[in-house]
């Protein structure tokens, strides 16, 4: 009898072994097919030793799910790897459509993971301790438009505010634009934590302030948060106070 | 000469032992101290075996934190513990507080943890690939009128929109009125994720719309996911598409 097949979409959390969980090493270890972009499967290269690796490229999420669906569907445990939360500008989405549409019974499993504002969260000490939002920069997929408009109405509600794939080569206005809104709507001494590698090799931190933020680099390895009224930053940590009294 | 005491500030992850971090359980088993509120003590029971413990009640946050800086202080490795991530409605922020209150140069670690959103997603589908907000409904701390308008800011924006702290024994009338603040911008066939222990034992999850959330369950034990407008639900599970081409 042939195996079953199952698909586990991975979150590996935001970069060094230790901030995975245990079921996402569990089922990386279960599986013996791993799929995912090459710089995720560097990140935990000694787990898969033995295994079928598949690395592929960036720009290729619908492909590289269609192949995970083949695998399963011939009786392999496959893994298919994100960074941080697979439910976070993941795989997790885009593998549940590829199943329906090709109407498939195999078992997927989503195993959560830390996602990188939580990371660049600890990292910064304790920025997002109140309300917030995530919001990509990314226009690939989303209309500018629609993300100008996020921007704005996370900066009304007075939210602390992640910022995903803020800065790409190519892409570069998009974090000025989102600046501007932010000065429309909170003081320019707000706060702002840039963090690059989160909790990862090569770890980067800057504390700075919505006047000042753009005179530091910022890329696509890079969470930009930006702090709420009551946020602020003292020896070099950056807090948002929650309202207890001390 | 005395050890020098640190504090490690714990994210546990939703609940049961497989999602917390490598890290995190790492910092348990350094610490010699163990310090939270007794549930999530209980979670960790077979970690702590050994060490000192110290249940707190649920809302002595700041006593909690001071009892905590007080073991550092006398050379201590101290653990305190939060559900989920440490960062968000944590304990990261007063913690952080209480040491520059007390201006102590006490080390602390914020250890992240995967956050309840990303536990009740991976349960539920993939509800959250698109930008989100996350906002507590305890007006305990924060003023009802800026929780309002946090909401109606994030329905404005056709966020996703996860709410901890929906509803307790105590205080019922903010999740009705979330619901209507939603109901002003968003169809009433918006989807609905209602998920109980997320990623725990006795997880439960209900899937419904906006019209129909307010005839199941809902404690402060839940996170209520709301989708944006392209949300959907299908063999039961709830996805928000990134918008590729399949
Ligand atoms: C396609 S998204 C993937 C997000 C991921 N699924 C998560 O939950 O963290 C990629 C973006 O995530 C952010 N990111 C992921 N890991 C990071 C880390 N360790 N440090 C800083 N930013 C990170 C960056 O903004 C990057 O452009
Ligand atoms: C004080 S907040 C703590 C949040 C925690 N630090 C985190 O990051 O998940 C408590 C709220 O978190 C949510 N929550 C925490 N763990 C949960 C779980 N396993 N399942 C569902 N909701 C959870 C509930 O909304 C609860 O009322």
């Amino acid at each position: 009898m042939k195996t079953k097949g199952k698909i586990y979409v991975v979150g590996i959390g935001p970069g060094n072994r230790e901030h995975m969980s245990v079921r996402a090493i569990e089922a990386i270890q279960k599986a013996d097919v791993i799929i995912g972009y090459k710089t995720y499967i560097d990140l935990i290269r000694d787990l898969v030793a033995g295994k079928e690796v598949i690395d592929s490229g960036m720009k290729k999420e619908v492909e590289r799910c269609n192949l995970t669906l083949d695998k399963a569907m011939e009786g392999h445990q496959v893994a298919i790897i994100s960074s941080g939360d697979a439910g976070v500008y993941g795989m997790a989405g885009i593998m549940l459509e590829v199943k329906y549409e090709r109407m498939s019974d195999i078992e997927i499993e989503v195993v959560p993971g830390i996602t990188a504002a939580s990371a660049a969260s600890a990292a910064l000490g304790a920025p997002m301790m109140h309300d917030f939002t995530v919001i990509s920069l990314s226009d690939l997929l989303t209309d500018w438009e629609l993300i100008r408009k996020r921007l704005e109405c996370a900066a009304v509600g007075d939210f602390i505010i992640a910022l995903y794939n803020p800065k790409s080569m190519g892409r570069v206005h998009q974090i000025e634009e989102a600046r501007e809104i932010f000065l429309k709507h909170k003081a320019k001494t707000t706060p702002v934590g840039i963090v690059k590698n989160a909790k990862r090799k090569d770890e980067e931190i800057i504390l700075t302030d919505l006047e000042n933020m753009l005179n530091h680099e910022i890329d696509m390895l890079t969470v930009v948060i930006v702090g709420n009224s009551n946020t602020y930053i003292k020896d070099g940590k950056m807090i948002t106070p929650r309202g207890y009294r001390i």
